[in-house]
């Protein structure tokens, strides 16, 4: 059979049975317009979207592409090589082929009868390079960072999007749940948490947490025991672990797990692009009483956020609380890590990527919407000693929030 | 204790005894000699490393930073969170703290007592927003291009490299061979793809296999079972398999795996960031007689590419051979992906990242050199039923290659 006919006769079929979820057209006409007003605002004439995430958020595929999203009018989907696919998984209706980057100027005068003369790209993460080969395909138009305008239509999430999380929260609540019959003394954290990962995928977990960055890495697995778990690395988090090699050097390492020792499980999943972020504690035996003392503290300090997240509240003035109580709690030094090392934040937003809006950090200073998510992971740390912390992601309700993240919150001994 | 005290009196040992390896200084002393001599020709006074593994290559570190090299003289090391540790990994002299980008210009006044008049940066992956800042942080200073030298530099492996890829492909035999055991009849695609994965990361696999692009995404696990190894998918590889969800539509899916059906299993393996990449067919039962005719095709296309590997033979060459080849075995049709979609190359180069150079490829007329590696993967696909495949990593010797991937090339049956 030819491919072309196979995909358009039974993709759909194939995929439908094994759980695929296609976004609906009225979904994606509602993140547009939204789009769109932001951009009359700037007055951006047309938008090129081309990183993955955001093309997915706009289009319903992550095939290989661009899409031109007019401020009037049809958006113009252009697909590089699984253009059939793109037709299953896209609801959009003009879909067409793309040989080469060359040719989008003519499919768009063709599309919309013009070239704009304000295009919007998303320079925060678009090299410089394809920057540069779009200055010569656009000669005459003005070339616009729209990524604000990106980063603040997803920070509100919509039910479907909500509902994808809460599946990735399932899976996660699956994994804690049989975590527990896996830890066994004598094994490595990176034993450990490749099981976890397996476990996870199992259950339809995609394996890759994005997160948008050059340099910033997605995994998912973070376990870390004892001394491990005092280790800072090189990301903007209160700890990072050995991780297992100078090439990795965060996450599981092959470092065993003992008994008594605290083991910190933070751990991703992601469920049709949207994440679920977490973390529970473990132990082979009792932990000594510090880090016990210290997740309470952890736990405290988690139930204080979630106490204060509405719509209305201000993300800076909820991080500041938690300093306050952190310093009360006795934890001023080891609170999001050691001195010199404490990061400024208590919570991160979390949707297709790790890193969205809302941040509940120093210097954020806005109000929380409802359909915020994210993750909120009071950690505290003691170097040489070890690490101990509770994290969940929720989203933000009109006058609460809900847990997307339900495992039990204790620590899980065996 | 201080973080910073023990990471410089206990991070060293414990890394060590967990089997951490340092970059020696000749080592990295070596690859900067050669960007140098390249750096020299361009006219470029000074190279800024931003990308992780550039910046592992010449460092010896991927904590979070930036690396100065002049033309003459030392090269500096800017560390932005975890300096300790990065003094622990970098066997480089001049290792500094650097709280915020806009102290790099003064640092690089200090260092070398000017700022460069022409400044390298790597242009293919550096995003068009931190350009900018560079551009207003070096002002009267010419921006350049840095990234064709760094890939010319890294083309080469040095038997340091060499080594660390043979590790990883000892990781890799270690999983195929276990694998044969793991493989049931009823499992999904994905469940056995999870479980090699954690065979793979126990031995020191370090889960993320790095490719050099904004939108084409590292992942390992490529289990495909009949009807799903006959779908193309957004990659440049003839078949991508259905994967998970429209967020992530390659790879393993939730498919069970059937008696009889071709199961191709494309795994990558890393270790200290270096890469094996290897295929092996699997059946539960015997496959049919027409994939495991397309399967001795693919073993005779591979030994053809395998018998041309040498120093001096042309790359373009060697593709246009094999596609010969699959003609003359009657595959014209189906060799590198069905009609219209196949991709045009039958081998790329891998080390830190998964698209190095050489490409063995249409359009790529250069010769082969000593100390190459590539993955060669000869695969044939039929839509609507499967595909079948062969690949291995090598290095290229003087005279012939030496496989870094030495796992017994026959179709695992159970």
């Amino acid at each position: 059979m030819n491919h072309d006919d196979w995909v358009r006769q039974e993709l759909r079929e194939l995929s439908k049975s094994l759980s695929f979820r296609y976004t609906p057209i009225k979904e994606i006409e509602n993140r547009i317009t939204k789009m769109r007003r932001s951009m009359e605002k700037k007055e951006i004439e047309g938008l090129l979207v081309v990183e993955k995430m955001n093309f997915y958020y706009l289009s319903g595929t992550a095939q290989d592409g661009l899409l031109f999203i007019p401020l009037q009018g049809e958006p113009l989907l252009m697909i590089k090589r699984e253009l059939e696919r793109a037709r299953v998984e896209s609801p959009l209706k003009q879909i067409v082929a793309l040989k080469s980057n060359k040719e989008i100027p003519l499919l768009i005068q063709t599309h919309i009868g013009k070239i704009p003369k304000t295009l919007g790209l998303e320079l925060d993460v678009l090299p410089v390079r394809d920057y540069f080969k779009f200055q010569e395909l656009f000669l005459g138009t003005k070339l616009m960072d729209v990524s604000p305008i990106l980063r603040e239509t997803r920070k509100i999430k919509s039910p479907i999007e909500i509902d994808l999380m809460k599946k990735a929260g399932e899976i996660g609540k699956k994994v804690y749940r049989q975590a527990k019959k896996i830890l066994k003394k004598g094994m490595t954290e990176i034993e450990f948490g490749g099981l976890l990962e397996a476990i996870a995928k199992k259950y339809g977990h995609e394996g890759l947490l994005r997160v948008r960055s050059l340099n910033y890495e997605a995994y998912t697995w973070h376990v870390l025991s004892g001394v491990t778990g005092g280790i800072v690395s090189q990301s903007d988090s209160p700890m990072g672990g050995l991780g297992l090699s100078p090439a990795f050097p965060v996450g599981a390492s092959l470092k065993v797990m003992r008994a008594h020792e605290p083991i910190l499980v933070d751990f991703g999943t992601c469920y049709h692009g949207y994440q679920a972020d977490e973390t529970r504690m473990f132990s082979i035996g009792k932990m000594k009483q510090k880090f016990i003392d210290a997740y309470k503290a952890c736990k405290e300090i988690h139930d204080t956020v979630l106490e204060e997240t509405r719509s209305g509240t201000d993300c800076e003035a909820i991080f500041l609380k938690t300093l306050r109580l952190a310093e009360k709690l006795g934890y001023k030094d080891s609170y999001l890590g050691p001195p010199g090392l404490q990061t400024r934040f208590i919570a991160h937003g979390i949707g297709l990527e790790l890193n969205e809006l809302p941040f509940i950090a120093q210097g954020q200073s806005y109000p929380l919407e409802q359909g915020m998510t994210f993750a909120v992971e009071p950690k505290i740390v003691f170097p040489g000693q070890g690490s101990v912390g509770l994290e969940n992601t929720v989203v933000v309700t009109k006058k609460g929030y809900e847990i997307l993240t339900p495992v039990e919150q204790e620590i899980f001994q065996v």
